[in-house]
């Protein structure tokens, strides 16, 4: 089962939010620090607790690398044990020349075996092919994010009169000939995002920005309920793995994501 | 002795290749695969051959993540016998929300100790900031790159007439309070860096590009030196780390980067 078929079997079945393991050794509770490995035992319960009705994971690597060698070490252990069945996002944004790119494709694909993960498109297009070409994974560029310097340039405005992130979205279509493409749009930009899902029909979209940052979940699926799309992927990170905090964090953490669950139901 | 002050004695001795450890496996010389930790190895010797006039080391994180946990220990193992005196750029092209672009600082400077970094604007202000409030660090901000898809995005019209990559390097000067900004442009395009050179001159300019990209060092230089100024660096990487294959590909690479030195004195 390639990564595609992998996602699209986790959508169809109504579920559509992606937990974000961002796992910060000063937030999580404080009875896991005695375990030798704290961040991995963390994840392993995170993922026990959600793993029922996650559409998938998504692993920011910089949580990981600012631990350095441990660090890495607990993002392996936490890849092998995610369901195979559910899509690992390795969440890194990368990008660069094509040899560089390579190499970072080989450590996040044949190293890791992420199943897909996030791309930084300011290089153009030989900074991805090399990603691309890993015809069997998903890729995820990103158009507009959900940060406040998504002004500087992602919302500059091209001679043509077109957005920065709307010539990306572009791009990113005549890039999809192996439907391999996703691309990353804040959810905190309803109104952007209303105006440019009909030109991410082909694409999967990863929509970070609710939660902790503000963004509303309902609007969202709205948004593709409207467009009788289901090709979307929510993440949440803080608002979901920090949920509680006690010796039995994990019931807050699998209400927390209930709830979203059911938020989307009810709005699809 | 900060980053700048390093940078700025190597400069004002007339220094200023940068040699990127792009450390590929596969292309080192034979001989070397029998040590224990053949990259290390071929690092160490290339340190000690270019050393006295080498102005930085560039290290693509790319080529040592390939390699796993094995490849972060001959990047740490490389990063501690680089001389204290001799700058070394983090060449990882980070960016990302505050909250994560703040660990990826926290991994390139404090565990890992980089003198400086490479970095992707795409994402505007916030994710530069974590960076940029290390302020005895140096960083090099993504204008111009060297590839063929700097043409997609960086070269894009917007409405005012100016390229993006224009707009990007205006931002850099603003984002410059701490004299702690440097800028990456492409050695490939000296036409755009001769229109650009001027709005530059308060920003260190890091050029990739030269050697097995096709740009000219020698066009490089006479731009600067018409310009009157010294704040730039260019990398060489595999023209020079590559230039000998047998048992003394050492002195292949010692002679190398001479003959680059002198192509910058005769030019300057």
């Amino acid at each position: 089962m390639n990564s595609k078929e992998k996602l699209e079997r986790r959508l169809n079945l109504g579920l559509h939010i992606c937990v974000g393991l961002d796992t910060d050794f000063n937030k999580i509770p404080k009875h896991l620090l005695e375990c030798e490995d704290p961040i991995f035992e963390f994840n392993r319960r995170i993922i026990e607790a959600t793993k029922v009705s996650a559409a998938a994971y998504k692993l920011n690597l910089a949580f990981y690398e600012k631990e350095g060698a441990k660090g890495f070490t607990s993002l392996l252990k936490t890849l092998e044990i995610i369901p195979a069945e559910i899509l690992t996002i390795g969440d890194a944004k990368r990008g660069d020349i094509g040899n560089t790119s390579a190499m970072y494709a080989a450590a996040l694909f044949d190293h890791l075996n992420f199943d897909s993960c996030t791309l930084n498109p300011y290089m153009g297009v030989d900074s991805m092919q090399p990603f691309l070409l890993y015809k069997d994974k998903l890729h995820f560029i990103l158009a507009l994010t959900s940060n406040p310097g998504s002004q500087d340039f992602e919302k500059l405005i091209l001679k043509d009169g077109k957005f920065l992130y709307e010539e990306v979205i572009e791009k990113i279509n005549s890039w999809n000939q192996f439907q391999n493409c996703g691309v990353v749009f804040g959810a905190n930009n309803p109104n952007e995002l209303e105006r440019s899902v009909s030109k991410m029909k082909d694409l999967f979209v990863l929509l970070p920005g609710v939660g902790a940052q503000g963004g509303s979940l309902e609007e969202i699926v709205k948004i593709f309920a409207k467009e009788g799309s289901n090709k979307f992927l929510v993440n949440i990170s803080r608002a979901i793995i920090y949920a509680g905090s006690g010796e039995s964090f994990e019931s807050a953490v699998s209400a927390k994501l209930s709830e979203y669950n059911l938020v989307v139901e009810n709005n699809l």
